[in-house]
């Protein structure tokens, strides 16, 4: 059986993400995060709408519009295609356990 | 902030499940069992391709092929379209909060 909580380096130098399930519509991802932050002036800015569920863990989003939203545990938000935002921050004591689905707006 | 584990009535005299997020490729479900289970002769037989994560909780999915599958938290997989499934049992001290994704399998 496939579980979100294994398989997790015990050392992650970068973010890691992996595509656990995709067809043309969709595309399901693991993120696992531990200390990880975007770039200070990168903004990710996407085609496809995002689904994001912090499984375990915290971290911080941030949006170019100026939002920052604080993340904990089963805590979920759908970002918009093309709303601008970035990882401001994720815990480094522990692992940040991410499910994002991506699929198209339409 | 939405949360996965927010707004579970106290009682669930049948399994509770909602859209969270849908798109005309995709929809993503909350499902929250507490000792539910199909009924006995009942198997789902869907169009769609179905991702689903069990995310607290435990669960058991029987198969019409054979198979059954006991799942913790963390665990998920795939099931195709037209295979057919049921859920066999579910914690009856405990919800177990599902996440599905449900899409096209092109």
């Amino acid at each position: 059986m496939n579980n979100l909580f294994a398989n997790i380096p015990r050392d992650l130098p970068e973010e890691l993400c992996e595509t656990l399930a995709r067809s043309d519509a969709v595309r399901i991802e693991r993120i696992v995060s531990r200390g990880h932050a975007s770039p200070d002036d990168f903004w990710y800015d996407q085609e496809q709408d995002e689904w994001v569920l912090l499984v375990q863990g915290a971290a911080r989003l941030a949006f170019a519009d100026g939002d920052e939203v604080r993340l904990g545990a089963g805590d979920w938000l759908l970002i918009p295609a093309h709303r601008k935002h970035r990882v401001a921050w994720t815990d480094p004591e522990a692992e940040t356990v991410w499910l994002a689905v991506h699929y198209s707006p339409q």
